[in-house]
């Protein structure tokens, strides 16, 4: 539409944040010289280093833009949309409603009394780049001379095996005010835990991932050695979503020869896999509380996919009062509705084929509920039928609990964990659904 | 001796700190007209604020002295023994090897270009306050007109019931810079818990009591109901040994009503107490994780007289990777050898009398394996004889245990720990002793 092409960065530090940044982007897609082309993601940083006021941290995207202004023409119409949102200059580096800068315009290098372009220093500011990342990766900075995406690629990415040497490293960070977020795994990502990296990168200053495929949440006979393992492959995910620090320890830097303390979520953890998989919570909440202690995170990101172990470590977390608040995220899914799992790859061709069943024995009983249903033996056996109909996966449980207690519910009440786990030879797939 | 009167404030954090302290404490003890009264203990302190930094902590002391010289005199002697221990002004305010100054002479107040006294500020600094109000409490400022230990006592104290206040309080005071340390009690607080208090104020920045009697770990039967509690008088002691902060919250600050996470240290908690007391420390590991979360600590005091609980409690921080270090002081004896106890003060005259008979029976012990007595059984059927002997007492159990594994050992080898636990009435006392 018009011919140059520009990045404006877009912060606020003021409440309401998303909304003046909301109503800055209005006013631009609203001057008839700007196209606004694309938008990124809001990111919340702490900009300055040392700062725990929450009042002061940013939230802060990019926006692509088309124009027919010139640079110091431009300008001048950010600075007009910052005063018309109340910004004034007086307090400068403390509190902006609104922020606008120019990044990038074409691959101009400009710098006069008004506008220096490219922004000096953006290539060294996560705030700027991850969002850039997002909205034009091959964009190339006029000075410096390299592609966003590689900018973005050569941050440097930490990783730690020995947990004092990660707490070190992290605590220092924390106190330096960054605010940090924690997604713990068993590695061999997949887009369910992309997901929750990207979440963590858009709400903290620091994204921690953890890769520990933890012994003792396995018992004898289940998947342990075989579970799937490729630590290049992870960083590789790793980088891309914007971890900074990645830590794998081994299962000896983990647990020494007469380790013997053991955290239980009493309650939560009998029913659902706890029947069918003894002692697994227990390893769960044990490694959880250790990883917590290692990793002095503010957030830590877990998937609804497992939803018995994110109920579990979230009762702990609240028991046990550790000072970390912990997010819930969807469960990321195939496009034929199979949850994602890095057991999937267990699947031959044909149980592939066939494993979206248990989904689709969730959607069944979602619609009988809300026809009326409310017998859960009624909906299970229907969900059961359902199964050995469609597939040749044997059913280790179909069960519908009280989403906060997790026991065993006879009639559908209030919110409700449906909850599957069936097998395909010897892989063991779960799924669930709560239902209101 | 001397006609003045002076207290010198002696400081240094420039390793080793120690020698620089004691080095100029000769020195001054070697002046001819200096005569050395009493030195205070020892305090690592941070004294400017933020600083993780461990070179850069220092170690802080006051003296009093007598002496011939004026206040200038002094100072120059001073600066003397600074220069003969290597201290140069050129990075004044980072690295002292050795930092002397006059606090107050007489109770002069002077102000010329070489000497301000009393030393600006000194009544507003911990580091200064806490050694004076050890060697001089009632010594006058003469400027601001109040005794040392009324300025001690007018320090703030703050008192906290909700965990999370406390934790946001103790968290910035952290982030700051301030080392805390924790002295984790069940309140009606005797001199062994102030030992511990003793022990965290000159090792810390920031010192935590917490008072809180622990619902969990009392079975039923035991004595949680009149388990002694005296808040007031437990306020006192705290401010008297310069305490900064007391948690003390109720059973449901501490406890939701469906609190479900438990921490469990096997192996160590069967034996000894544990096996008389079924849950007793679940109730304490749980409880103490707990706590360990809410005061971000540095270092937490234990005492040898709960030897099993401070062994299981070390034993947890390690494996749950908490990231605060314990210390496990010795036990406090009454003048007689009893060991403080809360629980003392249920005993009847007569009771008393004969209490100290579980401590005596450890010393008959230790001179047994010092004589050559490898046999545990030998050994034990001594001590319930004597106990019997001198006593009314009902012994519960005498074990002899390996220090690590606190398993009964047949042969005494290596450290054993020696324990006892008795009854008068529905007294239950315990004791122990390590014997290598």
């Amino acid at each position: 539409m018009f011919k140059n092409k520009a990045y404006i960065s877009i912060g606020s530090n003021i409440p309401p944040r998303r909304k003046f940044i909301d109503e800055a982007t209005k006013r631009l897609r609203r001057d008839s010289n700007i196209a606004l082309i694309k938008r990124s993601s809001i990111y919340e940083t702490c900009p300055n280093g040392s700062n725990f006021d929450i009042r002061k941290r940013f939230l802060n995207g990019v926006v692509e833009i088309e124009t027919s202004l010139g640079p110091s023409d431009l300008m001048s119409r950010l600075l007009g949309i910052e005063r018309s949102l109340g910004r004034t200059d007086s307090k400068r580096c403390l509190d902006r409603a609104i922020d606008l800068d120019i990044l990038l315009y074409n691959d101009d290098i400009v710098s006069n009394g008004d506008v220096v372009i490219p922004h000096p220093r953006m290539h060294e500011r996560d705030f700027v780049i991850l969002p850039l990342m997002e909205v034009s990766p091959d964009t190339v900075h006029p000075v410096i001379k390299k592609r966003i995406r590689d900018i973005y690629n050569a941050r440097e990415m930490k990783v730690f095996t020995s947990p004092q040497a990660a707490y070190n490293h992290l605590f220092s960070e924390k106190i330096s005010g960054k605010r940090i977020g924690f997604v713990p795994t068993m590695g061999y990502l997949h887009e369910g835990h992309a997901s929750l990296l990207r979440r963590a990168r858009r709400e903290n200053d620091l994204v921690v991932l953890s890769i520990f495929v933890n012994p003792t949440q396995f018992s004898a006979g289940e998947d342990y050695k075989r579970y799937p393992r490729d630590l290049k492959r992870d960083a590789r995910v790793a980088r891309k979503e914007g971890v900074d620090v990645i830590f794998h320890p081994s299962a000896s830097d983990m647990y020494k020869k007469d380790n013997s303390t053991r955290v239980d979520v009493e309650g939560l953890s009998e029913n659902l896999c706890g029947r069918y998989r003894p002692g697994h919570f227990r390893g769960v909440a044990t490694v959880v509380a250790k990883l917590l202690n290692v990793i002095p995170a503010d957030v830590a990101y877990f998937g609804q996919k497992d939803a018995q172990q994110a109920f579990i470590i979230k009762r702990m977390i609240r028991d046990l009062n550790m000072a970390v608040k912990i997010k819930i995220l969807p469960t990321v899914r195939e496009k034929d509705g199979l949850a994602m799992s890095s057991r999937n790859r267990y699947l031959s061709a044909a149980e592939r084929r066939e494993a979206p069943v248990g989904y689709r024995s969730l959607i069944l009983a979602r619609k009988m509920i809300e026809k009326g249903e409310k017998r859960s033996e009624k909906v299970i056996r229907s969900m059961k039928d359902f199964v050995h109909r469609n597939s040749n996966a044997k059913i280790q449980y179909i069960l519908i609990v009280d989403k906060d207690t997790l026991k065993d519910v006879k009639t559908v009440k209030g919110a409700v964990l449906i909850a599957i786990a069936f097998y395909f030879g010897g892989t063991r797939l779960i799924d669930n659904m709560i239902v209101n």
